[in-house]
């Protein structure tokens, strides 16, 4: 794939009379790639079970005639009304029991086997359609999984596959109540059939319940990304899968998630789009994100959708100045997009994302946009494809852990701590010394790196500390902090030894309690913030570990 | 009609012995109507089809002695007890498809047909009983209409009748989908009775279909008003039928509903009564509420409800000054009204209005709010008796349209930004400088006014747009602003020309872009706030139309 | 019972191996009782009706052989999920008609019959099992009962049981009517099972609805208590009951609770737990609190639960600092607390109180929290043996009533208003200056008090202005302040009479109308707030009551 530059397409939006124009002008600008088709299952079933592809074939070939091939979306984020309507059980189910509607997008439940029977009828047909098309070189499942789906859902399907997940987890019952701890306020299951999602209580949560419910979460998703990917590579097997992934978002593991991609993509958009004006992403955590894609398959992604003009719903993000937008796909390119795709064509005249902006105006007429892009594409093509396939080879890795994230989160200790908002502020510090990282998950291959930093390792399990324990034997720098070790992967306190527990040897310091004399002296400050000091956080600095500096940014 | 004062009063809450003192205080102080009977169908109809109008024909009689007239409510704001439990689908639903209960007031479904017929025999008997007595000179229907509807309502009866209505716009399921741009996240319908009241989703709403929610919803609180007007009108045609109005609230367009009635009528409270001390109306927005009203039917009109105490439900508003009653009921007069009516007549002793003060408190002595206002009654009735008819001839005139109201709300583009906010700001520079100002819908003649101000013509029609150059050609100075021009009737954005699309030619300039140069220089301040400079709006200060002055407020 | 120090201990969350190890640290701490087995359903009746009380019985008889007794709580706060699943009715309901799912605690409905009768079961057989157990001292129902239940419950059984309560407190319908005040808004009933809990509606409460529903609300509570309470002192007529109250937590009243207990207790902990760092109660804060239980049955109480460590769900408080544990468990016993007993033994590896620490951490091995408590013990054991029984003689008194609560928190008029912060102000004016105080309801004995501070006497009876007259007449100084005296018990204002009604001539002033002129002057100041004047209150600094000194506050 030599694709440098393409662009998010909807000819279904515009009248047929104008597609060649658009191909032409595509051609013009140096775009050689488009994405189609994923939020018009309506148009290509309008009734179940008769496709109309006539017309995206023919935009297809537009296309293909100024030499423009394409990557087609299946159509799952949008079911149409007349499968709600026929199906409302489809529709997701929020904690407290109520359902969200049509109406917008994401109304979908994606372990739901009417949905599921719904989209495996369309997308066996939709890839044995274009099998065969030459012009089509790849399929990107769903849109942004993940997305809009933050508190969803809950329904009995979803609790149904809960359960299963649960089973398959812990063989037996005995095992969950164990892990769970579910000795505390009478908790005790008898049967998996009894086990709930996670709804609304009158009081309290069930920690390691949330743990997997969220992890169940992240595998549902996978599920249903998977679940396609097959259809789809069983029917059309020479044509790559990627997805438009969206940077930290956390509802799905992208660790996962990536192992079923032939190559990640990532959703950028910094000037923000229901944000105040200055309260927009700044360069270290645009590049965070372009890194972290990067890191999941250690290889080149794509930016399937790059802002190019305003973005927004009912409110809009900032203007982007002359000049940004160039910038901003720089960045993504020097951080190792081999493809920069710019969202979207042009400007839909309707629904939610009016003011989405796209290359080209509502009108259709170029304009700043189309020129600053269409300057940024002549004069980058060159050396991006000198670029395609370049790595970097980055010294600092970063252990970032979405089981780590989830537990944090659901027991953050402070109310303003987050486990991403502190990981990023050591990810900006190596930023401003212009220090490369890669992320890694933890079952990544520390060696090649000769600093670690593994913030907040609050769930810790034999095997990660043993690979802790080898790397800083083989002379790795691990830079550890707070909260670590005091759990296990069930995220259950350990109820033994001191603190850091498998890592107590790590940092030089046997603890036989919290040393709550340091603790009382203060918060700890970090980046502008405080903390309080609870469990053994704040005694890292009395230590004198061999391989390990705590709070110390200069690695 | 030559009532100059008036009061609300509710003779059920009050022994009826003390009914003869209560009208003899009323005449002393100068009052010579009365509005009654529009919250208490429970005491009239007890029991289905047992009608009790004894005790208010005693009331009306009383009253008759002391020479007051009266006006009488119909009660469909407080359905009872009686009929809520035998049909509670007559209960509103909310987005969610919660119902809100029995226990305060409007829980009511202003479409429900079940509703309607306990609304029928009710309306039929009580225009029956009171349409020969001469003392009932006019009828008042429902109350506020508009008021605690602002989320409601989204049952099966209203979203029935929302597909009615989109069928009577739409004719065909084709139209509609084309102008509520349905290929957008494959929203397509194939038959009106797939469409939902927009009930809450996953993650986004379809703007057109937003305008036509807010359009219906407006249409059927006038449906409402006027199958109940109908009603009262064919039983008692000599009576005059007006409505208690609320200034600029927007659930139903008062436009519309103004055409039903043979006066407009306005409730004042500038005291407050959720509000913390400071944050009340001031002079420039009460005038612009009374310049409003006055503008529906371009007469005179009435005060229905005119503060007279302390207001508040749990919370109060704060204390009249000495003489700020006097000062706000003048204020009402110098701005076209020909009879103002007090609320209260006395304090409540019981219900969620206990501190909503009337002119007497609880104990029913006369005190300090009965001095003021008998006061100045008696100082004012001479003045009054000559004004009542009198209106102003203003040179000036805005142009305030619901539809651009709902339009701007559903996306406002800057989250500080509301359409009536920023039209009073007009309001108050044309106030500041005491050049006074008529309100005009769309289909208003321009004619007569020197300065049109049309702030944020967001939606433009062709008939619109020809009006607008009409006006300019034959001499008028027209003020447009940012977002004019962008948008069809159907909230979707136009396809092509520049902007400000039909409007270009009257502001001198043709763009072929958006200015995203001009865009990035800041942001527009205004009034003390300030917006961001999307789409086409600051350009204008770089043109020099024949006949448009955008941002003077130097009329 | 003369028990000096305790703690709660949970033996089924720990290995059976522990449990005499745990019970020779305890005594060698000082502790000779222990709280158990109150959230442990599903351990002791796995199945319906198949009882479990070997593990209890061993875990007691263990703690016996260190001299160790124990009191045995009633599991009715955490039903096991065998329950909920098959009667998931008993699942609590919210105002807008939500159930609250199994997964924390207190998913419950007391007024329940499918609930109780679990409940009878349990119990009966718990009481019978330990009746004649010696080592057995005591119970305790249920687990700080009223908390989490804040908005809960709204279910059907609630709304029959609410009809049920009001038919016995009004006798007929129209009483009721006449009482609510059901002629505003139409808001009459013709039967009790018209009448619905006050869900949520679409405008506006009735606030002697809701007044009625706070108190029925409390009195469920009671006699939900109470009811488990009579099956207990039936099988087991010599242990006592007591129940860990929470300071002052609105939703029962402690005076009528406390009726039903052998001697109340307290639950304490001043760290925080879901607070910002410096949003903790301070000395004058808990001092009222203990004051208030010592004040509920006129004599020593015990505390039940004292924080023992950093306490904390999902957010944690502060950190204890170190002698700060002791310093307020010896505020404790100053306040009349006889016996303390910590919560909780250990930290749990598990549930939702994993961080809520115990005198042990999750290690088991003894550190700051275990040495620092045991030294506190070994110090004070020798003071509070001689001091149990000991109880203060104070002068001032305080009228604190759950009813004038609940009416000012209907309708605080001032949004930052609170009944309870605002008494604070004057128990703290007393504490600074080393006045003890106690606190007294309405029926309490005014006699022995010089100083009678009572706040916001909102609702005034016969009965409590003839106690006042007498008190003031009796030569006591009694404090009273705004908005008293202008409602009836059912929370009617009255309809006659100068303000502040009954109570007028106590304070030296007639007013035959609110003082308005003065009300518009500003704002009263009270302790750094600052409140608006409405009704009368601030003509009060004009008077010169005989016995009456108001917003004095040195008394």
């Amino acid at each position: 794939m030599s694709y440098l530059f393409g662009v998010d397409y909807y000819p279904e939006h515009w009248p047929k009379e104008r597609w060649a124009t658009d191909a032409a002008m595509m051609r013009e600008m140096g775009i050689s790639i488009v994405r189609m088709a994923e939020f018009s299952w309506a148009k290509w079933e309008p009734r179940e079970g008769e496709f109309h592809f006539e017309d995206l074939d023919e935009a297809i070939e537009v296309l293909a005639r100024e030499g423009i091939d394409c990557i087609l979306g299946t159509p799952s984020a949008a079911p149409p009304a007349w499968i709600i309507r026929q199906d409302p059980e489809i529709e997701p189910m929020d904690a407290r029991g109520l359902r969200r509607h049509f109406g917008g997008r994401h109304h979908d439940c994606q372990s739901n086997p009417v949905y599921r029977a719904h989209i495996r009828r369309f997308v066996t047909a939709f890839a044995a359609h274009y099998a065969k098309n030459p012009h089509v070189v790849g399929f990107q499942v769903d849109n942004e999984l993940g997305n809009s789906h933050a508190d969803l859902c809950y329904c009995p399907s979803c609790t149904a596959r809960f359960q299963q997940w649960l089973k398959e987890k812990y063989g037996g019952i005995d095992a969950l109540n164990r892990c769970w701890g579910t000795a505390f306020w009478s908790q005790q299951y008898d049967d998996f059939s009894q086990i709930d999602a996670p709804r609304q209580t009158a009081s309290g949560y069930n920690p390691s319940q949330m743990l997997d419910w969220k992890c169940f979460c992240s595998d549902l998703v996978c599920d249903f990304h998977k679940w396609q990917a097959d259809i789809l590579r069983a029917a059309a097997p020479d044509k790559f899968i990627t997805h438009n992934l969206m940077g930290f978002t956390e509802k799905v593991s992208y660790y996962d998630l990536g192992k079923q991609l032939d190559f990640a993509s990532h959703d950028q958009y910094p000037g923000g789009h229901f944000r105040p004006r200055l309260d927009v992403p700044i360069a270290d955590t645009l590049a965070s994100e372009l890194d972290f894609i990067r890191s999941l398959k250690n290889k080149p992604f794509w930016i399937m959708e790059q802002q190019s003009g305003i973005t927004g719903w009912d409110t809009l993000g900032r203007t982007p100045r002359p000049g940004q937008i160039a910038l901003w796909a720089t960045q993504c390119i020097a951080h190792g997009a081999d493809t920069v795709c710019f969202f979207r064509w042009r400007s839909c005249t309707f629904g939610t994302e009016q003011y989405w902006h796209g290359i080209l105006p509502h009108n259709g007429e170029p304009g700043r946009y189309y020129r600053e892009i269409k300057d940024f594409m002549h004069q980058t093509a060159p050396v991006l494809a000198e670029l395609q396939g370049a790595m970097p080879k980055n010294e600092a890795g970063i252990l970032f852990s979405y089981r780590q994230e989830y537990a944090i989160d659901i027991q953050p200790h402070h109310p303003q701590l987050r486990y991403l908002d502190h990981m990023k502020t050591y990810y900006s510090s190596l930023y401003r010394r212009n220090i490369g990282a890669d992320f890694l998950p933890e079952d990544a291959d520390f060696s090649p790196y000769r600093v670690l930093i593994a913030p907040l390792q609050f769930l810790m399990t034999k095997a990660l500390s043993d690979k802790l324990h080898a790397y800083v034997e083989a002379g790795g720098t691990l830079v550890l902090d707070m909260r670590a070790g005091i759990k296990d992967e069930h995220d259950l306190a350990f109820d033994e030894g001191p603190l850091p527990g498998m890592l107590a040897d790590l940092v030089g310091a046997r603890l036989t309690e919290y040393d709550c004399l340091r603790e009382m002296d203060g918060l700890v400050h970090w980046d502008g913030k405080e903390y309080p000091c609870h469990l053994w956080s704040d005694i890292m600095d009395l230590t004198t570990g061999e391989a390990v500096a705590v709070y110390d940014k200069a690695v």
